[in-house]
């Protein structure tokens, strides 16, 4: 029987997934295993910065009062009473026209309130004893990074839910982070199904393919930040699909089944989610590909039945999983990024519903530009390779002609976005 | 002493360092682990796509010929023969006015040379038989995906030295990789120099700050999608310092330090690349921050001296160590890769030397903008956390205004360049 089904709009079905959002565990990592994942706590500084007046650099630490004579033509002498390096401190005390070797990043001895560079003064050294000659005046001030200017203790620098790049991990370092608070990795099943599908150890054989949906999901999964837990391929079997339905969602935080959500006779997803006693959100939307991507919730857990359609797949996840996924892991911009650009080529075909077109973005003088990768084929597989951007071609009557401005869903993207994308109000042609 | 040094360009600085470029060894790794690493070898198809004719649509398979007088007026009654899922091949041959009920991926029976869409027939049931009536004329070839007509086997897909994303992953997947051929992850040796430092883990103490770039390079280092080894801090102290780094020389391929290159009494970098007859590749380069880099090698080996400064060390690294590192790894577009934008505030600030600021890029209609991002003093390393992009402002006797248009070097993305940033010919102000 051929299922009558009503389609959503793409809106509306990531409004649907994300009504069931939540915010998982957390665990303490070493800082050492801390990238990329998401911090579950802010980042607080633990002490101000710079910690203590320092020397921005190699020079001479001395006091303001005692140059305000010292110019080109009458040379001050000053005596150098210590000499410090980074991570040391002067017990001296500097006085009157004496002054205390410094290098970059040392601590202003007590009684100096400036510094002057290294390449500004000469160096004299006579009967044992070192002078520098200062022929110019000094502010109070001069060149000393003040404690707490840049940063003061207990300032929150990061918030929680955002990923561990080099600089927040810097961060974490420089304030003591030695264990980060981080989102625990939420543990996606991934089953495909189909009995045409083999495994890439596995030879070809007539009508069989090798399944790549699983692997895909996999990548996508871990771009994400999550973990994966493979179950084995399904066969088009009810009682088995189901069985391993049931472990699957036992054992895994969400569970994404792939192939299997087509109008055909041998798709069980619809029954198997009844007999599980799980809601469906809902099972098309209107787009394309991806048009019988479904969602189904129970007990809180959300189960995604991606389209067999490796591109369809592909879409399914960036648009309605990955939100999901990121918001677990206490993001704020969960979804996907997109900005605008302009179409390069014409792309004539018109579309009753959105339209997902693989694409590459380049940038010319400015300006973001974007052109379909691949034929764009139904089963071609290589276009996604080279893509990083998905091209929107909202519904319409009409086809795109180059030029046209067009919305750009990233999809290498680690920043995320606040809003998810939704079709626009007026479609352009 | 000062010692003078004389400072080369950027693109000189790079090309010294690219004079060593190595490619690394290969290894094995199941498909399971392969993604992000580096392909070293071509990506090949060892069959045809699709492998063999098959139905991109639930339908029935049928000779085209048989429909010639078919129309809405006069139906033609087809009897359905077999029933064939997905991964199933019929065992029977299609004749006159018979028809194979094919579901989506399957392949075409024998006799067959078309397809008709489920939804365009009526199907009927009779004395346990099943007919359906077909209103319209087909073509032969209607609705079949040829075998090959995607990728011919042989085809190279993919070439080597690209990174493993999801569609890369896919293919693998389909073209039985179940081991894939990767680049060696190359050990960077890290070792952060300096008296002040103190460990995430230690309390704060009087002169002394904790380690930031060593773990902001480890950060930098996974990004690339090299391995590190990262060895204690090493007080500022010419014996230890050199045992360390001819300890980690064995032990690594490259060896990165940060903190002693600047021109302080106490850096003991230029003596070390002495004792160890290492040939110095270059110690100055114009360009702030990082003029202080270094670069020395010794038995083909690379050893960068970062600088201390945390924005410095971090340009240091992505303008200079990166493109090494990925070139290692089998990439041919291993340089960072810049785009143009337009400059979102003034920079008033003029600089003699090429200077690279710390950015955020934004997209508006179409339009690609940076601005830049926290203080950009010196030392403050939250800028870095939150910068996408390096706004390169070339060396000038005038600062930068809102609008002007200015190279943008881009800090996540994994697609690469094939050729270098370098100085534009005429500055912009």
């Amino acid at each position: 029987m051929v299922e009558r089904r009503k389609p959503i709009w793409i809106k509306e079905a990531i409004e649907k997934v994300m009504e069931y959002k939540l915010r998982g565990e957390d665990e303490l990592v070493s800082i050492h295993e801390c990238d990329e994942r998401y911090l579950s706590e802010p980042l607080i500084a633990d002490h101000d910065v710079p910690p203590f007046n320092r020397s921005p650099y190699d020079g001479f630490a001395l006091r303001a009062r005692d140059t305000e004579n010292a110019s080109r033509e009458t040379p001050l002498l000053f005596e150098v009473i210590d000499e410090i390096g980074a991570g040391q401190v002067s017990l001296k005390q500097v006085g009157h026209q004496q002054a205390v070797r410094i290098m970059t990043g040392a601590q202003i001895p007590d009684g100096a309130d400036c510094v002057i560079m290294l390449e500004l003064v000469r160096e004299i050294s006579e009967a044992g004893n070192k002078y520098i000659e200062v022929k110019r005046r000094l502010q109070d001030g001069d060149n000393i990074s003040f404690q707490g200017e840049d940063t003061q203790k207990g300032s929150p620098l990061i918030d929680k839910g955002e990923r561990v790049n080099p600089g927040i991990k810097a961060l974490l370092a420089t304030f003591g982070y030695s264990q980060v608070k981080v989102a625990k990795k939420p543990t996606v099943g991934i089953i495909a199904t189909g009995s045409e599908l083999l495994r890439p150890e596995d030879e070809l054989e007539p009508g069989k393919i090798r399944d790549s949906n699983g692997y895909m999901i996999e990548s996508q999964v871990l771009r994400t930040g999550a973990v994966y837990k493979k179950y084995e391929n399904c066969a088009d079997d009810l009682e088995s699909l189901y069985e391993a339905m049931k472990t699957a969602l036992q054992e895994c935080d969400i569970l994404i089944t792939t192939g299997g959500v087509s109008v055909g006779d041998f798709d069980y997803l619809p029954e198997i989610y009844k007999r599980m006693g799980a809601k469906l959100l809902f099972n098309k939307i209107a787009m394309r590909p991806g048009s019988v991507t479904s969602c189904a919730e129970i007990n809180g857990r959300l189960l995604f039945g991606l389209s067999g359609n490796p591109s369809a797949c592909y879409v399914g996840f960036e648009l309605f999983v990955k939100p999901y996924l990121r918001y677990w892991m206490q993001s704020d911009r969960p979804y996907t990024r997109y900005i605008t650009g302009e179409l390069k080529m014409d792309f004539p075909k018109p579309n009753p519903f959105s339209r997902f077109v693989r694409g590459k973005i380049s940038y010319e003088d400015g300006k973001v530009y974007a052109e379909p990768v691949g034929l764009d084929k139904s089963g071609v597989v290589t276009s996604i390779a080279w893509a990083d951007s998905l091209i929107v071609l909202p519904g319409g009557t009409r086809g795109y002609r180059a030029g046209d401005e067009v919305d750009l869903i990233l999809l290498e993207d680690q920043q995320g976005s606040g809003v998810p994308w939704q079709e626009r109000k007026f479609s352009k042609s």
